[in-house]
């Protein structure tokens, strides 16, 4: 079969690999239809994540349908279509007892990471009972594709985790495609306002269709001062972090209110200051979270009844034998005006 | 009357100024019985804390007898003995609606900080109806007096964020008053384990009468090493930062297990690091507060029922006109082993 | 001025009384610009409310411009654009501290019921300054009039206690205006169905307006089998009932999931069978709640935000002069296809 | 080997069977060194479980060592030291997900009651990974034998379910074994009353030992007004039912104060009367649950922690040859002061 395979920093290929075979008998063999890149993959490809080897097939957010099942597997059976997300549980362990599965002991986030991953004609999935979800009949990939990794991690580490109530205001700042999916599934909890905040109009623009009622261009508007009108100098009662530096973690420690809550989404590479001579007198709480991915039922049955559409978070569509161009969109997203792209067999 | 007055920093006295009167309707005028020292007192004596005029009263912490009341006060009658909390609430405004009573837009903590404070023999109290307590038949002034500030201070900002939970391991980094305060009241929840964290064997000794179950003497021991041997290597689900300096802010985020929890309750004069390119993926929760004494009737409650019995967090009493001995002992408390000091009509 | 009166068991008149004055420091004397009647004016005129004595004006629904205020009220000054709850509350006794301020020692339920209410020119309400609500410029008397009672009824007794999450099923059991309420509520938490069921298909029709998925006629359909059905045998995460007789409630204990929850709304004359022998298991919860219209100022962002609006409840509108009239239709709501009538002055 | 083994109603005997063999992969046999009865196995003898066929060995509560695993078990293998919960647990299917063991599709309650029990020298265990518990080193069997039943039925279904807050007032209806656990779980969470209300005063002076801090002897006191004298008029916040029958859960309705909870552990066989004509304006609520044994974790870690000992319930010893003595004196607990009885290899 053909797979994208990590060479060392810089380097990847669309390549002729082995087929991948079943190794423990609770694993299942899928037969990729459709996939798409994550920012951790340019992560690996800048070689900032170590522990991936050589050799790796990238890639862990696909759709599929199973072409074979290990012994030990119960619940999905061969031509099952089925959603692939981006962690692995065992479903055993404590981390998972506790439905905390991005700590599995066996899993967490191993596709494309420490094992072999979904980019790619064929996948082995470990741990398919408790790892796999089945499509419902009548949704398609592109439906479902982005409850894999974004959809989840915007919803449990951004809106859960900053529990937006009814009538709530919320500051999304930086709106690439987990800043939009958490515009969007803000939504599901009825805020009175949603404040999106990033330096590419373009991307506001977006996040306006998808349910922001007020924009803020950084860089040209100051969003504390936007958010200290707009609130009555109160500040918001959510601020979800979607970027993953120092400077707009700090933003949201401006923007919160007291009493407010900063939910982390953003991937972080270095420290950063946290001002707790204001902050310790301001009743605020701070959260961070590695998707658990246990919230896709429930964001599938929203998605099959039509409650929620994540399509319009897909920009560009490619066929796996141009997946090196794939990659060189979605790297220069800002060239292309990128959000995310879909990849099919 | 005679009260301990704010002269500019490094300068107070305990001296003679007029008698308090009711300024407005819902005012009561109370005889301090007993009255205690606060760490906020040194503050302000070291003038930390600017907004605090000098010819001020200090002290926000007292148990007294109502002498007089306004025309507009509803619950309380002269003679009723009450507890005066730290925080003045008037129970209107959008902040006290939702039990923030810090934030209170009239009140807040302003007892000993904008306007005449309780260490005197008398005080004029705001919004009485709404700020204090009946002292329950049966209850001497020592049993209350730590229901002003530390008592609500450790469990609202410590043990209530810190969501403790039977079972759970807890870790207090500093024993001083509020962390000794927060080691006694964690025992509520009935954790597995509390590990008290200091750098004083003598007050690690009271930690360990007021239910420590491991002691930790920084400095001669590493707190991270003793905490991931006692956890197995995973951490405290709960740590509760009682000083307010970087380092033991920063040592708290070194004890904590992913999915735990850390409660500051420090009062912090500077920004801290917070590692986030370690703990984005970990699963935490960093909450601050300001004591809003709303659970104030809770802990009546169970001390009235013999199930909490705070007297052994005094260390020293002295009478009024000793006030400037009980301030002497209290900022030199390692040298005197004082935790709270007591001072009584 | 002029009220409507009641006089005992089914009589009722629109009359001329005296004018009402400020009788505590607390009071403001509002000039009633819309009001409305509520199911419980008419059991007050069937008979059923004992407690509430003839000569009693009825109502404790409005909105209004305040015209006096007593020397202790401290949020509110003449001229003020009100919304006056249908819950009065003292801000201090310990339920108010709680947020039940349904069960205010001084206050609760006491417009309209046990003092002189709103359907009149004019109204005394005590405790101004925690029980009224201004009304946002912008917005008109329609927009937050049942906000007063409905609306957060409906919130508070239904929806919250109801904990709808997304992707819940839904089912609401009468839709009157309360019901029709909770149909409009249960969205602001993005449900995947909503399932509402009467046995007027007026109603029903209304309800799918207010959004709806799916409508049952009670008596035409089995309300059982078309929610087994819907959920794949499970039955519904959340029941609200709405009516409040025996078999509406029994029907709720037959709709609901394991693990799922009842919410009673409706107000009960009489016992139900609950059988426990097959409940005990089931891993549910039931509850019942007062409103405590703790809630209004978050309904009223939203509508403010243009969230949420209310004004299709709205069936008919009368002036003052025509209370009568307006009491005619709403008490044969299913002859004149009446929702809540709007008696504007 | 020897088991207890039901032969239709009333009829039941120690008798030579044939040993339990792997059967799926996913199971493990046990050699039980530490069993018990609960109330449920006299249920079936009584006939009152149509669904238990004739020929089942009974029990489902005990410790053990594994003989023997099968091909598929991952975290447990022969000689280990197990706890075997009531409730078995597949891990995978929806009602495990969420935590609702007891609800599981292919477990819940199966041992002894649809398939062979524990009540015998060895037993087969399916889904050994995610239903057993390894006991800690140092723990004696009797230490941990009730972790398989009543001390989490009691603390899920009572305490977990009526949210036990510090201060509270808590009523357990009934002290049989899971009321009396019910009893000293509820002081994880330091209520400031426990009322303990039984008929037998000998159960009633157990209760007092284990933590009640007034106990009603109903029959010879009226619990109602008991209650109301010691929570000045308002009934508790907390009420647990732990007997099954109408009578005593129409009580804990009359107990419970407004904002209150009902928590129901008894297993019931009839219908009960609610009254919502006086509960529906009380905000109270009322919750059912199968215990789910999901916090066998927690409890295990507060009994090795010395923080619960649960051996006092345990008041008479037998070898399994006296297993049908064991019986006659559980059934006849009132004539010999019985609780819990151990049963012992």
């Amino acid at each position: 079969m053909k797979a994208v395979v990590y060479h060392g920093p810089g380097k990847k290929s669309w390549e002729q690999v082995p087929d991948p075979t079943i190794e423990q008998e609770t694993d299942v063999i899928v037969r990729v239809t459709t996939t798409t890149i994550c920012g951790t993959d340019l992560h690996i490809l800048k070689g900032d994540v170590p522990e991936t080897p050589e050799g790796t097939i990238l890639g862990h957010e696909a759709v599929g349908v199973i072409e074979e099942v290990g012994p030990g597997v119960r619940n999905f059976r061969k031509g099952d279509r089925v959603l692939i997300p981006a962690i692995t549980a065992c479903g055993q362990c404590d981390a998972c007892r506790q439905g905390m599965y991005s700590h599995c002991v066996r899993g967490g986030w191993i596709l494309g990471h420490t094992i072999h991953g979904v980019q790619a004609q064929y996948a082995r999935i470990p741990f398919a009972d408790t790892s796999l979800h089945k499509v419902p009949e009548g949704l398609k990939d592109e439906d479902v594709l982005f409850l894999t990794d974004i959809l989840p991690t915007a919803y449990e580490c951004g809106v859960l985790s900053g529990q937006i109530q009814p009538g709530d205001t919320v500051a999304v700042v930086g709106v690439g495609p987990v800043g939009l999916a958490a515009v969007m599934l803000s939504r599901l909890y009825s805020p009175s306002v949603i404040v999106a905040i990033d330096l590419d109009p373009r991307r506001l623009e977006r996040a306006r269709r998808l349910g922001a009622d007020v924009t803020v261009q950084a860089g040209q508007e100051d969003p504390v001062e936007v958010v200290q009108k707009l609130t009555g100098g109160r500040g918001v009662d959510v601020a979800i972090e979607a970027v993953g530096i120092p400077a707009t973690f700090e933003l949201c420690t401006d923007l919160v209110a007291p009493g407010g809550r900063i939910a982390n989404v953003g991937v972080h590479g270095k420290p950063v200051t946290l001002r707790l001579e204001k902050l310790w007198a301001r009743n605020i709480r701070i959260t961070t979270r590695l998707v658990d991915t246990t919230t896709v039922d429930r964001l599938l049955k929203l998605i099959a009844a039509g409650k929620v559409d994540p399509t319009p978070l897909a920009s560009h569509t490619f066929k796996m034998d141009e997946f090196m161009q794939a990659y060189e969109v979605f790297s220069q997203a800002a060239a292309h005006d990128a959000v995310k792209v879909v990849v099919k067999q």
